[in-house]
């Protein structure tokens, strides 16, 4: 028994992620794929996190995951695993948590082992949008007379919602993250080395990291804390660590920076005076599929009000600060036309902290036509 | 058995509330004491909220609470209910959460009932600092060949709270209350009438209403959004509607306003440029126990800043408004010179949002100094 925990709480997302036509075993099946496609998450870029598990007779013949891109797909681990089980591998069911590949990249095509080892039904997760897949697993293995069929687990779309995104638009799914004293306060000072958070919850924003490719700041940030950036307060499993990205409009910043002179100095970009399309269009072609925005202030008020980002990761702390001088806003206007609610807003209290995430509309609408478009 | 629950969280203090020197028993039956006393809770003012239970065998004979001012106090209910059930009184253990009082008010002093029904044994849960109790029943009740002991109970403590500062320091404690969307935007439009809190957070707002005595906003918010600052979402259980206090440097208020045309009118006070420490002065006169400041940011931001908050309760919404801009707050100065950490903040979800409580260390202080000045 696998016990695997999401970076990011599903709890909203579980309870409607499985459509009703799922029986209760290809439901019980297809979860225990999903918990080892989990232990891909992050790990796997440009690739998506997938896991498969090999069911015969009811019972768990063979189970594996992908691991790393150029390492063997979720299904080819699982079928490797039967066999070293001494298991029989035909006549199974494949449950997997993404549709197979029917392509050529770094390894063989999925359904040409799929056919190869006389596997009789394969339950898919979440469609594969890759456009190389022609044609898609979907279509081909129904024709080669195997018994497709799938439901579309939100948990699956959502782990993989990086990857989805990179494809489908050419830009990265954008997360935003901010710590906050309940005050509204955003720093606790200058040059302090004061965190707002304690370490409960910046355990948690490194394990944002881990899922992200890439992690940007704006200049302000840069000069004003001198972040490193990298993954530290969990175990990175061998992930090279995110792109550091910089925005500058003036593209003057101190050399000394430790993102310009520490170990991971190659993994540091600095766009300078460069559109927000733009700037996420070169992280796409980069192959970013999540993009962690960590501050300033300014630059999430950009990304915000200009439409980019799809979820959101708050984390509060009870302090007053009172960098943020309270000020009276019934008289200012907002940058907004209208407020943006939280899609499946969550709590989960670390330590003496709040973290609050959510989707916004933005990103649970992308999701929505995943679903709708590429699972008829 | 009462199920009661107190409006405000109390985990924390609990945790820490019980003294090691109480016997299980004597535990057992305080907290029972408590239960009756939290009845009372917002009702009682400018009286403490009191419970009491007495005690025979092992057997509660008798309960009560104080319901108003004016009426029994919880000792001289607890006599009259143990007796109306054919109890013997005499010879039994009085708990009370809070020191009998040794002089006429309203009603007789319960020290004199308390000898008179020969009550072996007085158990009292905190301390009466009421200067007209002299002497007080931790020095008479003894004298009398009563046996008195108490330990002191946080929770007994902090129900009272209101009361103590009044007594004490002749102005209110002070509640700061603020509803905020996660992105530190207080308000989510001019007349709108857009609620940033769901109606499960908004109805706790109305409970802590219920514990104040007084409810103050400034000019602007009165202007902006006329409110009427009333008991609604929660039944009143017949208590007046709290004062409505209004500050403003220029006096200049439309006449129309609720809170100068309802049926409560009569309830509203305006205190034009007058610093604070009177209108905290004003107010405790006319016997606030606590006040509730309702904003705007301008009022709270002063009151936090001159220290004369001891409590703060904040709701967070799941959105973003986009009214408080995010600006870089790095290069900001603070108007404080230390971050305020709220002491034994308790976070608690309303719905979708989020309910945020905590003493500050000035209000965590000034109960830890009435326990250690009061009963020793």
């Amino acid at each position: 028994m696998v016990v695997v925990k999401p970076s990011i709480p599903w709890k909203n997302l579980t309870q409607r992620s499985l459509l009703k036509n799922f029986s209760p075993e290809d439901r019980y099946w297809m979860k225990e794929a999903l918990k080892w496609a989990l232990l891909g998450e992050g790990l796997t870029s440009p690739n998506p996190a997938v896991g498969a598990v090999l069911v015969k007779d009811g019972t768990l013949i063979g189970r594996g995951y992908h691991r790393k891109a150029g390492q063997a797909h979720a299904e080819i681990e699982a079928i490797e695993d039967a066999k070293k089980r001494g298991e029989t591998v035909a006549g199974s069911t494949l449950y997997v948590t993404l549709e197979p590949c029917s392509s050529w990249g770094k390894t063989p095509p999925c359904t040409e082992r799929i056919v190869k080892e006389k596997i009789s039904r394969v339950v898919a997760g979440s469609p594969d949008p890759n456009p190389r897949n022609k044609p898609r697993a979907v279509e081909l293995l129904p024709s080669l007379g195997i018994d497709f069929s799938w439901e579309i687990l939100e948990e699956a779309l959502f782990l993989n919602r990086g990857f989805y995104h990179r494809i489908l638009t050419g830009k990265p799914w954008v997360i935003g993250k901010i710590a906050m004293a309940i005050d509204g306060s955003l720093s606790a000072g200058v040059g302090e080395e004061r965190w707002i958070s304690g370490i409960a919850a910046r355990t948690m924003a490194h394990r944002l990291r881990m899922i992200a490719d890439a992690i940007l700041i704006g200049a302000q940030t840069a000069r004003a804390d001198n972040p490193r950036l990298t993954i530290r307060l969990v175990d990175p499993k061998g992930k090279i660590q995110p792109w550091r990205v910089i925005v500058s409009r003036s593209g003057n910043l101190p050399g000394d920076l430790f993102l310009f002179t520490d170990a991971f100095k190659e993994r540091t970009l600095l766009f300078v005076k460069m559109p927000w399309e733009r700037v996420l269009g070169e992280l796409g072609s980069r192959d970013v599929g999540i993009l962690l925005v960590e501050g300033g202030a300014e630059v999430l008020h950009q990304l915000i009000k200009e439409g980019w980002i799809q979820e959101v990761s708050f984390f509060l702390s009870p302090l007053i600060i009172g960098k943020q001088p309270l000020e009276d806003s019934s008289t200012d206007a907002s940058f907004l036309s209208m407020p943006l609610e939280l899609v499946n807003p969550s709590w989960q209290k670390f330590d003496e902290d709040m973290y609050c995430h959510g989707l916004l509309e933005k990103g649970a609408r992308f999701l929505e036509r995943v679903r709708v478009e590429y699972a008829q």
